[in-house]
């Protein structure tokens, strides 16, 4: 498939974006081709559809761990997915942004051809150098629509990630603790990774410091998004430890049945209807026709995941399990989410159809661990997410992604092609999120725990009783 | 960012647009610039995709009325927001859109720059002139697509007016009277204010009449479809008088907890989701990148609309009131309607901010005032949306806007640039909603309960029964 | 309305898609006007918008049927619906797509003008002969974008059919047995009657050599979905035979009330916001413009359908049920869904009141046959889908379709413009849909039925105490 845009496209979009969308000026923008100027305003359009839709994954989060969890907590579960959109997105919005994107190890720009990958927007021009200038930026009236459009995107990408612990962490975090959480994973946590990787950091940069394939590509984030998360996850379900009787006297686990079922069930096509626009819309441009083949991909990874999960975990337990397949759908859909774009249609049902099986696995190894995850947010976005990074290097096809990280490559090209260095820059990512960024996870909810008066965990009162009435000061359902 | 789009894609777009599209001469249509004509075409499914997440708003308006009223009316209230949509569908549909939108002082069109000011699209050309004509135009053989996609986007909106009292008015309606106001509603109570608005009006054109600013400036509707709403809502509210039991002896108002607070919730996300076309679609193009802008400010608004209601409720009572956080969403989300394409990034934050605060103690003093409002509609849509009418006249950057309503202003711009003819254009609609529109939606409610037998109420028995067996004939829920 | 694109878009029309976007010459695509080739890159992106839309309405019938069903069966019932999406889509993937559209009886490509009507993209070229050639391409590396948004669209409309009789089935058929349907339903069920009509086959061919207007027409299903759906849902409703206690001793129906109204109402919602790319999509085109004219007939006969149903049930029984309600809307879109881009929106009011009465009246018809559908799926797919088909061969304003099927016609036109030969092809369409596809459907399930030990029914002890905890081992809603 390669670069099917051709050349003055290309060049266009350098100008285009750089000149029209981005800085405005108005002169230059006349001077421009007019099919790459109207192709590069129906991309910003796209960008704004792909936004809504990973927007509107918040309420399929909300619904999945509010379903998987117990009647008592509804509000509570309820109200921390709802609520980190908020908290999530103003840490972002006056820090993590700019500190993401903000230019540190900027590659040359790429917009409309391999946008997340490098800062793209802003390195253009040279315009944006500094963390300053860009708080400016976006919040002032020199904020163009291109810039904005952008940073929606991104936000709602970095709520993902602030979402995913609630889930491992619910039914006993305290109210106020979970507060920090949201405005320090989007100030902070989240855009460090990011940083290093679609901001054009030093991993991005492995193709070249470490002769890596093209560097750690990620398409849509399994490892940036939804490893990240799941790293955040573990460290917090670790940290708050098991919910009272989860685990008998004699270390056993029991099984603490979620409240709704088809409340998680809507939550999780609703998830599935979301990343459509969360793996497409991440071409960034609507003249790069990749997006079809990733919205494919994604939802071939979802259908396989679904049946494998039921088929496997009917073959364990003799029940087609519906939290197993809701798992199953979502194991699919995390581990699709980097390679979807540079992998075959068969390879990403073999990706779903392993991401399902391992996400089985990893709910029961946790639980053998005596980590207790409520909603299965580690195996599903830790696990099957780091999966996902690591498929890259195994399947990554050849066929697209040339010059990704502003490498020479022709293409990431994984395993199956003969190239090894790729999965070695997978394999770097990895590693990373679980050493350093898992480590920073712990350690802030450590320090929270230790800073905090009496724990970041709920008092075993509240927990017993459930966390409405205590936490939020209303039950969940009346009458 | 002023005019970004070139002479001639102007030129195009009045062409185009009059002639490929509306009227459909293909002689025409040959002739135009192929280019500008592709704008035109996915402009127009910008409009169609924005009508369609609009309209999908029901479905979230639906949740949170029935999520916040009680299990023995969830039947009701439900049906109530789910027939509304047919309802006043039909209203609009065979009345009311050709009042609006048939050509009651048209300025020249301007479908492409600024479509929703002015009669836009029927003005084109002068080929539509009155009202029976657009009758006919808009269902008989002659429809074209362009019209049928207008037609689409503002019965959408239509139907956002006439869903909110079904709030405010939730638990001891009748249905047979709420079925009359649906119909009131799509034919006369909605196109009255859009057409002195939107429909290129009276208001719109105080620029020219009364030298205020660029006319009345509303972007997507916090006046023309929130406050009119929210004016409905109070009317309905006042005239039912409050349900049995909200105020003690002592006249002190007693808490009615609502049914089902995760369903709430996920109403709010879902109207979150929509209203990235209720507000960005409202460029009416998809070539005005402002629609970016647009989108980011509307999700800014509602993020600092959640995280300050969160904060302000817990200061307030000491705990994060879910009803609340809601409310604080959708207030901000409301007030950023009318001002989301003229301001910058960091007013949008501060109008979210306000709304929440404004929205939270409006609730309080509505019950003050003893008032029953079950949702809190009146404080989200009409105080709200009031606010959003003057926060253009506040915080407009001059930016954008350039041409508005058919006057010579450069872009419209409020207090904040030194300008305050707009703010009086603004308050010139605030006072009609709250006066002209108010009094009609009132002597509606008021007429009503005298010629219907028994009046609009129902009746005792049914209410404290719930409504939904004597009036649905089926529970909510069952077993 | 015509051919409103200039010829040379439509000769650029097959140009661009064959050789750019789905055959990929790079060479070749240099040469293509870039006007052209930038309006085939924004189809698709519909593309993909659309098929994304409907896989959303999978969430809309699960919900639907789950609220319509008892609550002992939710976690079934929605287990079905939700596990459907990946059994079909692996049935549809490796064996009915290649089956649909891999190339039996392709009329000349038409993609971009007439696209879902005829193989369009397989035959352009020539390039795609034989089901094992498509088994190869769209699954290997050599799988385009174009062709892999083509497929995402339809496995979503494959996997529409597949889960209709999991509303008449509901609450008494075997899991095991459901599984088979899925992958048989994807595999040969939905791909035969598709490759007869959509995929290029003899009922397209119908005006050739039948001479019968434009040969089978069904612009997004009224038929090839929705009435494949509906017969296949009586088929089983038929083999399973009613549940337990729905007919008394005295053979007179029960009424087993849903447990859950407005899960089923926000179920409704969905699909209908869902139905918009549903419809509106099958133009395959973003610069067919009729897809305006879609969406508005789309949300004209669902509302019209809405307030029908209210007032005619309201009529017979003196309430507005709401289950009714649902289903009039329901009525009203699957009955447009077939003439949405060849009737006047005054057409599309009248189907979709027709449909909504029809609808009602099935229900009771069906249920005094003695046959039990718990949500009336086979009224709202069955009778009405095969009234939309009709209705195209009635109400059809002949301003569009021209060289549908291949044919020689200027515009699809029925017996309003004194044209019976439409109704001819439509009538013939619905012959076969309820002799040879509803003959298969019926013998598929009587033969798994003998073949199955005990039967596709569950048993007696199950059905009595709910499905939820003997089939899928847990239960849907705890505490």
């Amino acid at each position: 498939m390669r670069t099917r845009v051709p050349k003055y496209l290309l060049g266009a979009a350098f100008g285009a974006v750089a000149t029209t969308l981005l800085i405005g000026t108005t002169a230059m923008a006349e001077e421009l081709d007019p099919v790459a100027k109207l192709g590069e305003q129906t991309s910003l359009l796209w960008i704004v559809l792909g936004a809504a839709l990973v927007i509107f994954m918040q309420a399929g989060f909300a619904l999945v761990e509010t379903g998987f969890t117990q009647k008592k907590n509804a509000a509570e579960v309820m109200s921390t997915n709802f609520a980190i959109f908020g908290l999530g997105f103003v840490g972002f919005l006056f820090v993590g942004f700019p500190l993401a994107f903000g230019g540190f190890g900027t590659v040359p720009g790429q917009f409309g051809l391999t946008p997340m990958n490098g800062t793209g927007l802003p390195a253009v021009g040279g315009e944006f150098t500094g963390i300053f200038y860009w708080g400016y930026t976006h919040l002032g009236d020199a904020a163009t629509p291109a810039l904005l459009g952008f940073f929606l995107y991104m936000v709602a990408f970095m709520d993902t990630v602030a979402t995913i612990p609630t889930g491992s962490m619910a039914e006993r975090w305290k109210w106020k603790s979970f507060v920090w959480w949201g405005l320090f994973c989007g100030a902070l946590y989240y855009p460090l990774f990011a940083a290093w990787t679609w901001g054009g950091g030093w991993l991005a940069k492995s193709w070249e410091t470490l002769h890596l394939g093209a560097g750690y590509v990620d398409f849509a984030g399994s490892g940036v998004v939804h490893a990240v998360g799941g790293a955040a996850a573990l460290a917090g379900a670790i940290v708050l430890g098991p919910r009272i009787g989860k685990f008998g006297p004699d270390g056993k686990a029991r099984a603490i049945p979620g409240h709704n079922i088809p409340m998680a069930m809507l939550g999780c096509l609703i998830l599935l209807f979301g990343w459509f626009g969360f793996n497409a819309a991440s071409t960034f441009s609507s003249t790069d026709v990749q997006f079809a083949t990733v919205a494919a991909n994604t939802a071939i990874a979802g259908a396989l995941g679904t049946v494998v999960a039921m088929y496997y975990i009917t073959w364990k337990t003799g029940k087609p399990d519906p939290g197993m397949m809701v798992n199953g759908m979502l194991a699919g859909l995390v581990a699709i989410t980097a390679p979807c774009a540079f992998v075959s249609p068969w390879a990403a049902a073999v990706i779903g159809a392993v991401a399902a099986v391992l996400a089985i696995e990893a709910v029961f190894f946790i639980e053998r661990r005596k980590i207790d995850d409520p909603v299965g947010a580690i195996a599903v976005h830790g696990v099957c997410g780091t999966f996902g990074v690591l498929a890259v290097g195994i399947f990554a096809n050849g066929k697209y992604g040339a010059g990704w990280n502003g490498s020479t490559t022709t293409g990431v090209a994984g395993i199956i092609k003969g190239e090894w260095g790729q999965l070695g820059a997978q394999g770097l990512g990895v590693l990373v999120i679980w050493t350093v960024i898992f480590g920073i996870a712990f350690g802030f909810f450590k320090i929270q725990n230790k800073f905090t008066k009496g724990g970041i965990r709920s008092t075993e009162e509240d927990e017993l009783a459930g966390l409405d009435l205590p936490e939020m000061g209303v039950l969940a359902y009346n009458d």
